[in-house]
């Protein structure tokens, strides 16, 4: 850790820092220079969160070296992790497509839609049963009657499950009906829901915040793993921005980031990502280009009637043009569909 | 509603989304155009939420005209609503200065800061009891002990009281002992915590979200008051931007744009909003000037030692200075103190 | 356009405002809602420009239902555009990978990187001259000295060169010894030298923007179109997010609807995109797959020694593996190096 | 400067650095810690800027500790500087209020709204006769006539002007026309302006750029005052965020930071600031408040008709609403009108 003074301290406010970090353990380091004094503090940074440096009204600036997370870190940890999903997994040499409406509608609608997805290569199933919706007047989900559908369509189809929690109260019913719990954009700084889903011991998919830095991302990531559970698919599905024509802006530098930081699965939400059915595919293909472990995507066999993002939703022929699409440029990252 | 189709969509294409207008008593408008056919809905557009047109894959874009909210529209309810806030309340004449430390952390600490800002004049006590953090490792609140405190603190002093809730089933027992329920930034999308807070009938501090629009921010007040619950303040405390050298930017347009748009009282956090001692008091005087109804800040008699957050707190003499500079800001906005 | 009223505004207002649209030949139109009126006008609205319809005190909010640009614009032109560069070009079936250092340094650095870029399968030579900095203090450029030997290089080895223009009254002289001006991002809301280079006949790279949304970014190229020069070459080069983790945030969602709403080509820079070598190879893997006909990445034989933005530019090791690994993901896109 | 290497440095690693820090007689310092070597080196660490340390492929971070600019600092400059603007000046004492129509249009406008705000308070006038406008087929000033009229205006009242240069050719032909040069925030970045209004000797008005970070606004000062023209009054007039309800965010916290890092005055433009002309006063308002040294806001006799930004423009009853708003929170912040 880097410690610089404001221009008006004495060596004597120095010290005293100095004392509180040798205190802990760690070596003290003391740079007096020409329009500032400098310290710094050797060994393992993270003991001095408590000490609250960064507080003291003669501190103009710390500069931490070390990351707070240290479990999901690849520097630690360097073999890449695979979540189980169902009897497959994320991570692996298979680049894995994860399809599904929005939202779980009804019996009929699920079941044909998955039966599609299916038949064209999806290792999983998506669908939202619990929808946190901005406006309170917009469709919710079927709540459980939605979850049921999932695992019926499960048991026939032999197609994993993923589905948005998000209540920590709900987990260990949800727990029981899909496959992967997933954390939605909106609950990526909701720690309590992060807790609960690292207590359930199931696979999680967690989704990065709107407005989440990586190093946020992976923090939120690091509560579950600390909880004991580390089958975590981390999720980019597209940061808020200036840029209005497309939903979000899909950051696939941060993918590429993450992959060289952690190790665990990384995968990609074209559809929040752009919000837009025509740019789905191109950002799919880029997905298995930038080196991602898979996608999440919109489907629907009749998006005029989604009850919730149809807009983004790819149609039956649009679908299997993804996989048709993505078939090389998959081959091309060295992996399987 | 105004509905744009895409360059090739037909007269026919735009008759089927007429009739689905149509049939919902809204009347249909067909306005073919040099290069676009144009679309309308006149009537309470609304009701259109579930029929999805931007879902058509022959749209191209939709443009809203009403905004989704209502309850807490000014332009239904015009009066300004005043929030009670113990035996007190915030929106009327009066400025609210509610003040205390970012984390309970003792008895000592929390009772010789309460007792100091009811000196200089605030009217009511912020502390948190349970602290949403970033990282799992650091300093997570006293909790249930924190609230007891909080308590005490209101008990001995009669400073109502604000603190943090970030869990639906905490809210049962978090109303017994604080006057005032907050929602922090980094749940104002957590909507089954706002439906909780909106049926406990408990006065609501909403904190906007780090990269909430004003729009999303008057949805989440719209949830708490469609569970029945109009006593809801709305607390600008900074957005997430670019600049880095402030931890957040401190959006005072937003601040006036909800003064005219919303008939709830709106507050503002100058001590996360700046995230920098030094600049927490210039943004008072600005909120004040720019119309707010309070501020809500951050202080602590001995900031070296927060357990949190610390680098903002202003100290006694820091928040003597803050209720004198503020004071001739206050009158100047025909308020008092 | 669609014009949205006040909600105090009158039938009389409305007809005001109509009157306007009918003298400019356009039709007007009347919408009576519920909560609003709203106006339109149907025909080329861009002829309404000039009427300010925004500025007046009862209108509350303008929604174009036309883009302004339409020289740039696929709809008037749907034939891809080839832009030349020297004797190939970018936008056809080749995709175009241009590279070199960030700024010419000396005759050695530059002719011994242009070889090892040429003999690696670049097809165009870039290197700054003029180099817009931050900083007063940091290095500017060789100036007209860089540009000879830009020349010198293509002379010699038959590659041709892109170099930042940073002023109009520098345009007529560069175009004598460079192949391709580029405007840097930080220019690009330069009107002034957007007319220059629009004047100057030839091939243009046009940078995105630090904060540029798309619309803004195809309106900047309209300008060049504008003064007759329709040999314009989009780069997208990240934009500017809250992410700090990478220099800038890639935006390939802009790659893919860049290429469906203009006929230019679209090339993308991964190195100012990123900011990180590290990520400049999977970046360009995912611009190939997005879409994207090429990119321009920064090389420089020794980094270490680089007088700007080394951090960025690859070494001969990373240049050839950048080469081998784009390979299958070019010819995934159906497109040859 | 803190230097931080890759995991896998070596001391060897370390040396080298260490080695060319030392060559440039800064004190180098090695610090091997538990995950990582840092390294420093003290003394003015600007005469390192040309060994470009972060372009090492061993070097993971650099933080600097000093910030690049040094004459705008107020760190070295303590005393506040006023800039003048014809007979009066800004950044004394007295709250500066300049005002005029965003675009000049004709004699007979400009006269009367300039005598209009001078009636009512204002020191200057502003009033574009080059507009850099995001479209080319909007209208873009009336050029040299325009400038003609400002002159004609500040001889008749006596109100000195101030007017947007975007090209730094046109720099002396306007210094004979104007009393104050504006630098639009499209144009901050543009080096090459900054240099040639810095060469010019006349006072500048620097608008921030859209998505200028408050480094890079001081830093484009510094270009400015490093040509020997210390005339330089900063202009925050919003930044380009997410939200879209305003048409920029408006950053005081910038303005209160920079009067603290800078001795150069800071004024606010609230009419871009916000883009909406009712939120113009209370944003004025709290300009006053947070301890700018004026506003330069858009004024117009018949904005329904005004051929640019009529939409924020102050009507002349709202300008005067605007003066007598003001007074009482100038008198607060300890200044005169």
């Amino acid at each position: 850790m880097i410690i610089v003074l404001k221009p008006h301290a004495t060596e004597a406010d120095a010290q005293a820092i100095l004392a509180r970090i040798e205190a802990k353990n760690l070596k003290p380091l003391y740079m007096p220079g020409v329009e500032r004094i400098v310290l710094g503090a050797i060994g393992d940074e993270r003991v001095l969160a408590d000490l609250n440096i960064e507080a003291d009204p003669i501190v103009e600036e710390v500069k931490p070296i070390l990351s707070k997370h240290k479990l999901v870190s690849r520097e630690l940890h360097p073999h890449d992790t695979q979540v189980p999903l169902g009897n497959t997994q994320i991570g692996g040499e298979r680049f894995a497509v994860i399809a599904g409406p929005c939202s779980v509608e009804s019996r009929e609608q699920l079941l044909a839609v998955a039966e599609m997805v299916k038949a064209k290569g999806a290792i999983g199933l998506r669908g939202g049963a619990f929808k946190p919706r901005t406006s309170p007047y917009a469709f919710q989900g079927l709540g459980l009657e939605g979850l049921k559908l999932l695992k019926e369509a499960n048991d026939q189809l032999g197609l994993p499950t993923v589905s948005e929690v998000i209540s920590p109260e709900d987990v260990p019913m949800m727990a029981q009906y899909v496959d992967m719990l997933q954390i939605g954009a909106r609950n990526m700084y909701n720690y309590r829901l992060l807790e609960a889903v690292g207590q359930s011991g199931k696979p999680v998919m967690l989704k990065r915040g709107l407005s989440a830095t990586i190093e946020e991302f992976l923090l939120a990531a690091e509560y579950i793993v600390a909880q004991g559970n580390p089958q975590v698919v981390l999720c980019e599905r597209g940061i808020r921005t200036f840029e209005t024509a497309t939903r979000n802006t899909l950051d696939l530098n941060a993918v590429a980031l993450l992959k060289q930081k952690t190790h665990l699965p990384v995968v990609v939400d074209p559809s929040h990502g752009t919000g837009i059915r025509e740019l789905v595919i191109p950002l799919s293909r880029a997905a298995a280009a930038v080196g991602a472990d898979g996608i999440i995507v919109e489907a629907h066999l009749n998006p005029k009637e989604a009850l919730s993002d149809g807009h983004q939703a790819l149609t039956e022929d649009l679908f299997e043009q993804l996989m048709r699409e993505l078939a090389p440029f998959v081959a091309a990252a060295g992996r399987t569909l």
